[in-house]
């Protein structure tokens, strides 16, 4: 038989095509779920039409919104002249959770890639220029991956801006709670070389 | 700030309350919902809405439906005398993905705990026995756990069962594809005792 009858079945498929979810914990989800106070899944589902319906990109930095223009964008008190480039939303809300940057964000959507045929146009790169003309920004952090990808994009975008700019970076080293000995090579390195005085 | 708006956030922390998952897996599903297609997220709260209406458990056996009796007690062709008793819907789909069995299936719901005080009467164990009168049955199959609970709750109901009833539990042994080098001693021993002449 199919398990529980064809909605039940279409719905747990549905899910187990979500990141990091598959088949078996697709199912045990969606028994928990009917499982739970009646109620509790319809709230889910009606939350999650009201995202469907208003999430979009804000215009000018690309992160996830429900409205237009995003709050970190139309907060004046960030508009401190440092943008920060990032290569996704979860990037962002990655930095905003550690709560240490208080300027604004471009969400550059990926990074350059020859093998998937991704261009400077394709990430908006014409854009962020003319967003770093129009907003008065007076340092741009390039806060991309420190991998292969995240790196060439960074120095690509370092090239196109303006030499009057600041730009900057994260530094590089051994992560809090970080034991040298489960480290790579090249953290270790890196952090040896940005070594400073304490 | 919060993470792209209100609605969004509710709905990561619905998500993240779900079993298997976290606040981060949550975050994941979401930004990729979003950046999917527009449709296929409105799509997935539409199933979930018709789910949370429509799915119930079997008013006969327990297992979870979209109509008031399940389409395997429905079915006359599995009215074989045999009835299958085991711990939950989980248990009863995973029996019917293996698709060797052809009878009927009887969810209790859990197993018999006096730490969490639950009793027979809780597992529905009465309507169990009234159902094993008025269905004609022949056999039937404990498939619960191989828990201690879920082997005390099958000695219980073997107890209560009628004398002339077959009462049958599965096979306790190596499962396919084992090595026994990683099985536990508990499981080697009861392959042992249970060998069989080839």
């Amino acid at each position: 038989m199919q398990e529980g009858g064809d909605d039940i079945q279409a719905l747990i498929g549905a899910l187990a095509r979500l990141p990091g979810l598959g088949p078996r914990s697709a199912r045990r989800i969606v028994l928990s779920l009917i499982g739970r106070k009646p109620g509790q899944m319809a709230q889910l589902s009606t939350l999650m039409a009201r995202v469907a319906e208003n999430a979009r990109p804000c215009a000018r930095c690309g992160n996830v919104s429900d409205s237009e223009i995003c709050e970190i964008c139309v907060d004046p008190s960030r508009q401190t002249g440092e943008l920060c480039v990032v290569e996704d939303v979860a990037d962002l809300w990655a930095l905003e959770r550690g709560r240490a940057f208080r300027g604004r964000y471009h969400v550059l959507g990926g990074t350059l890639s020859a093998l998937d045929d991704i261009g400077p146009d394709d990430l908006g790169i014409p854009r962020l220029l003319a967003r770093i003309k129009a907003e008065a920004v007076t340092e741009v952090i390039l806060a991309l991956n420190a991998t292969v990808e995240g790196q060439t994009t960074a120095h690509y975008i370092a090239d196109a801006l303006p030499a009057q700019l600041t730009i900057t970076g994260l530094a590089q080293g051994v992560p809090i709670g970080g034991e040298l000995d489960y480290l790579d090579d090249g953290t270790i390195t890196a952090a040896l070389r940005a070594r400073r005085r304490l």
